[in-house]
Order: structure tokens, then C-alpha cells, then sequence
């Protein structure tokens, strides 16, 4: 995606081998037609699935999948962080262990709205370990819900999300794909999209 | 806002004497419609105030405030929250209280987004004891920039936070203001928006 990968270029800070700072229109301070232009792409991909439900982790994929949810006409559910706190009954929860901040989080969705008859669209912000889709995944298992892709705003191939979801045979779509960090710049894989709904 | 009153009728379960649960289109699934129909109610009504940028708190408060500033044509931020974490010198940070959670967050915003020239609009999902909006107040005052409104999706009139932003002589815009509740249902103020903007 053209106007994210620009974005990405000119406000976007690389820190360190792994870490790439987009707080100023991504996950702090947030630009909605962005959000917008990168609701309707998701929505056009995906839109032959029949989703039924859209599925983020809060905070920081609310504001993507609001807008994908707005345009495929569905619900948004976001699934909620737990330090250590015991759940009731009433949820689907599962484990998601954060490489960046080190922690072991509980993430939760009520069990009222995700069942057998759902189709479940995942957005988020970044695909990094992959172990935030991972958690979602397995609490749409739980409900037995079925699982129909993966749409993520900024992917850094270089780290093991990716693979991850290819292997579980779910289409993928990165609408910025970071092939690797260099001197402190961004540098993209060549496909704009990488798209494996195909 | 008539079609966001039936939904809390319809939808919303009182528990207890002052908590009003709203998972099922506000604070963990949502309903996307109805947030862009949100939004489209407080851009109309603060459109005339010049707002540069539209103020939350993570995580509920996202989807009400992307909406609204989608409508104004501005960015919007998300305050994060931490426990009792340490801030670096580049963040405005305030203390926020939950009377609901009995616990104390420090929510922050980065300086490299809010500054003096900044006219803010203040949104949230909830109005109860007005800790939330004291905090953002806060935060706005320390860049030196201006509070310009304030626009709640449902306020509960029964507790403090109505009185608090007025005494300070700040636009309020609540959405759906609940007068008490009575017998597990939920009693409505008369005015059907209660708006103190003029």
C-alpha cells in the first residue's frame, strides 16, 4: 500500500535491529483516513469470505479494525489485556507472550460474541512473533468459530509471524511488508502487497 | 441521541446500583455504524470550534474519538495507561483514578503531539466520576494548549464528572444521559441530548 509505505518513510523511527516507531499516525497519535483507506483495502480483499465478525487485540488494532469492520458492514470485537487476573466463566481466553515488553498477558473475549456459526476476520497494527494472532486463533478455536484470514497493517517478514500464519494454511495479507532494517532506514520487500489470499 | 438510547435499552444490562454494561456495541464488540453515526453527532456540534486534534484514553474511548475526528478532519491520540511504569521527559503524563477498579493509572501522551497551538476535543465512552477527563484536562493544561469541548457517549448524570466539566465552564456533549437507574432499567434525563455547548 503506496501511502503507507510513504508514511512509513518519512515519520517512521527504526530503533535498534527490530523496533520501528509509527506512534505518530499508527498506535499513539492516529491518522483516520489512513485508517480509513487501510479499512476499505482490507475490505476489498477479503470481502468474498463472508466474514461475520472482525477480531483485534486492544489497543493499538482497534482503530484498523474499526474501519475494516465499518466497510465489510459487521461487528468489531476487541479482545481484552489481563495481567494475571482469573477470568470468569463468561470467556474465551488464552495466553499471548509479549518478545518486546516481556510479559505473559491473558487476552479475553466474551464467550456471547464469537460462536460455531462465525466467520472471523484478524486485523492488527504489527506482525511481529505472530503471537497476538497466535492467542486470537486459539480462542476462535475454542469457540469454534472458523478462522478466514489475517489482515495485518505492518508485517516485518524477518521475524517468525509470517511463516507462522502461511503454515496454518490462512491467507495473509501485509499491506507493508519490511524486509529488513539498514543503517537505521526501512527497507520494504519488493511485492507492494504481499498478498497470499490466492 | 434516540437510536444510541433504544441500543441501551434494548442491549445494556444495569448491574448493581451504578454500573451499566455496554459490551455488545461499545467497550468490547462494536458497532461500527453506530460509532460513525457518534462521530458524525459531536463533529457537527464542535465543527465551529476549530478543533486541531481529538483526545482519548485507551482502549474504549478509541472507537467514538477515531469516528469523530475522521468527521473533523483532524488526528486523533489515544492516551496510553501505565501502572505505576516510569515516563521518560518526552511524555505529559497525569493520574487517573477508577472508582469501578479502585486502582491508580498514569495515562501519558507524547510531547511531540499536543503543543500550545492545539485546540483539543476531549472524547470518551463514559462519563461516571469525570477522573478520566480530569487527567486529559491535565495533560492539555501541561502543553499549554486549549480544551475546547468535551463529548461523552453515555454519562451517568447521577455521578460527579457532569458537575465537574461544567464548573470548569467547558462545553459538554453527552450523547445519552442516564438519569438512574430503577429496578435494574435504565432511566433516561429528560433532554434527549444534553448539550450545554451554547
Amino acid at each position: 500500500m503506496k501511502i503507507l509505505e510513504e508514511k512509513i518513510k518519512s515519520e517512521g523511527i527504526v530503533l535498534g535491529s527490530d523496533i520501528l516507531k509509527v506512534d505518530s499516525f499508527l498506535n499513539h497519535q492516529i491518522d483516520p483516513f489512513l485508517m480509513l483507506q487501510i479499512g476499505k483495502v482490507f475490505a476489498e480483499k477479503f470481502k468474498p469470505n463472508s466474514i461475520s465478525k472482525v477480531l483485534t487485540i486492544e489497543s493499538s488494532g482497534i482503530a484498523p479494525a474499526l474501519m475494516t469492520s465499518l466497510q465489510l458492514q459487521v461487528p468489531m470485537i476487541f479482545a481484552r489485556k489481563h495481567e494475571s487476573r482469573t477470568l470468569s466463566g463468561n470467556f474465551f481466553s488464552a495466553s499471548v507472550y509479549s518478545y518486546t515488553k516481556q510479559t505473559e498477558n491473558q487476552i479475553a473475549i466474551s464467550k456471547k460474541f464469537i460462536g460455531p456459526k462465525d466467520r472471523v476476520l484478524i486485523i492488527d497494527d504489527f506482525l511481529a512473533n505472530g503471537q497476538a494472532v497466535q492467542g486470537l486463533l486459539d480462542i476462535i478455536s475454542q469457540a469454534g468459530a472458523v478462522a478466514v484470514g489475517v489482515g495485518i497493517v505492518i508485517e516485518k517478514r524477518f521475524q517468525a509471524g509470517h511463516n507462522l500464519i502461511l503454515s496454518k494454511k490462512l491467507p495473509l495479507i501485509s499491506l507493508a511488508s519490511i524486509d529488513r532494517f539498514e543503517n537505521g532506514q526501512v527497507i520494504f520487500c519488493k511485492k507492494e502487497v504481499a498478498s497470499h489470499a490466492n
